[in-house]
């Protein structure tokens, strides 16, 4: 037959069908019929190297997830147009009832670098990813003036701060800020090095984040 | 030390850690290094049960992944406002040059049960899944008067439609419609039953959807 | 008999005798005869938890070590006063003839606290801190500019640039940049995490450190 | 990877990370989170020869060390250029709030050397080490003219007329003066023979230095 797919998922859903599958036909079949019920929503980047679960070696059914470029949470704008963030974020904490929301940054971010690059061309008459963005506006600008810090700097810089610039967009969603009130929401922010596998949590107290090791754990 | 993560987080990476990341370390540094490549943006669903690395069995660095609710492109708006997805896809095609694009639907989707549920109350007062789902208006009315099939068939039915919506949709952008006349992008459907793990490609001639079997390949 | 120095020095002396000594006494012997021919020069910073020694695990007689507040390098200053950094260089690199410079940074530095606090009140009325740390000057202020990022990520910013800046004074001394374009000197950065031992050394190229790990070595 | 260091440092933490690191981890954890509390600064020379830690089998976090060349201790200058070690004086006995001093001199110093060798040529045209090591100006005269003794009996004695002149020039401090005087802060003095590991205490009212033994404790 044909597949009309292209060759690399054919063979990779061959070898899903032959290898992983028959071990857990019957969670999928559970969670089909049962529900999807995760604990967290993972808001993470579209890049090829940061997929949340291969680094958090998810299980099936374990994690909902928001992949758009550079994992940005935009501020809640309920007059808005349509905003595919907001909708899933409304979508897990009022219909999954999702306990935790974690932002997942990581190194080498090509959306981070664009926003450091206000002066380049867009990418397209549209300049969607230049609009997108944007949204880091507010808080790009400092770092962009940094000529000490390397580019590398700079970038690891933008991507932790813009974790907590999400952060705080994510608290101006009163469904959010009610939830996280009661304690019934919690909010968390990592940022992967896609070099090495290092992951690094931030501290809610300080927004600080810090390398996990389990060495002492 | 303190992880500041969901503990069921912290356990799959330090399961990554021990199992994964000792093989594929090399792998990682030269992703880092080299830049990421993947052939294919795929725009997924956030549900917890169709993440496509799962599916496709996906290495690092293969697949540049958009999840958004219910896998959905709106149309091209050059003039609107920060659009998520449209930013994905201007990155994908024009600085990554992916070869294919695919929309990955899957059954039981909540979106779509949604976009059959017209009169139900918002979620929040923002009413962000409302309005996302608005972009199926034009082809969802026309299932939810459809009184002959059942729940589940107009379901099964209208996921499949909506992807055929989204590459409609995808056809709206100049540089995709551009680089598909040049044979440089090629667009594909596919849709996974969770229950089973079937996948169903699209023919992009019919439209049709037909499950891949490697039985009589 | 009275010792006349604080008791854990007395304790730590006496262990000295004990445990060490025995082992090394030929080689302090030898050292002493033959005088000392350490490859490297150390710049690092007088905090109780930066101990060169101690991360670099180094016996008797291997490092030459210069320690000041920040680690820092002032630039050639040849008409100037007498300058601490300055001979300790030029003794190392002319008479003992060292082919290694390493800047040794570390988190938490309390002189880089000090150049991020560019209004505290001096420390005493000479304010001596105040001017030494002044030779970040050139450095400092577009740090303490950037309030989107924490105070730690500030500091750990600042650790960096200052290593960096401190290398750029290493080549205005004339004898530092002749041997180095002779291949006869190679000029390091590294900064250590006191936190959990973590080592960064930086690349000679791109100006960027990245932690050292062994397990692909 | 590659490591940007000198292969003996490289080698050096390798064994501090597998050797010393696991056993004192959380001691590292709790002295990051806490700050350092050494009660004692040490001021030393920078001879391979001569660390502190390693006489005074230091252990983390115990000793705030500055090293310059012959262990000097300038006058109060206040209005003067940057002084590396009266900048670390400062941080030591305001910030730190240190109870103790120490001078450090030990056997075989080659700044002594240069001061004892007043004829010699610049190790670069900056001089430097003359620079510097003209701080003992005022008492190495004295010694140079000595034909009476030999030229290693010059040197010993010039690095122990050093230690007291050194500690003279720490009494030019009004700070160190007035916490003497309170009994808040005690100067001491001590010299190392590196040929065999010898200690020698000085007397504080006599300034005779003393071997350290502790058969006769």
């Amino acid at each position: 037959m044909t597949h009309h797919l292209p060759e690399h998922l054919v063979a990779g859903y061959r070898t899903f069908l032959e290898k992983r599958l028959p071990a857990e036909r019957e969670r999928f079949r559970e969670l089909a019929e049962a529900g999807q019920h995760p604990p967290t929503i993972v808001i993470a980047c579209c890049d090829s190297r940061a997929a949340p679960e291969t680094i958090f070696n998810s299980s099936h059914g374990e994690i909902f997830v928001v992949r758009n470029v550079a994992n940005l949470v935009p501020p809640y704008e309920p007059d808005g147009e349509y905003h595919s963030t907001s909708a899933a974020l409304e979508f897990a904490v009022q219909a999954l009832k999702v306990e935790h929301i974690l932002i997942l940054g990581h190194s080498g971010c090509g959306g981070i670098h664009a926003a450091l690059s206000p002066n380049a061309d867009p990418l397209s008459p549209g300049d969607f990813i230049g609009k997108w963005m944007s949204l880091l506006d507010p808080v790009a600008k400092a770092m962009n003036g940094n000529e000490q810090m390397t580019s590398r700097e700079r970038h690891a810089a933008l991507e932790r701060v813009a974790i907590r610039h999400s952060i705080g967009n994510l608290r101006t969603f009163p469904m959010i800020r009610d939830l996280e009130a009661q304690n019934k929401l919690t909010i968390h922010g990592a940022w992967v090095d896609i070099a090495n596998g290092d992951l690094w949590s931030m501290d809610p107290e300080s927004g600080d984040f810090e390398r996990m090791n389990f060495e002492t754990a």
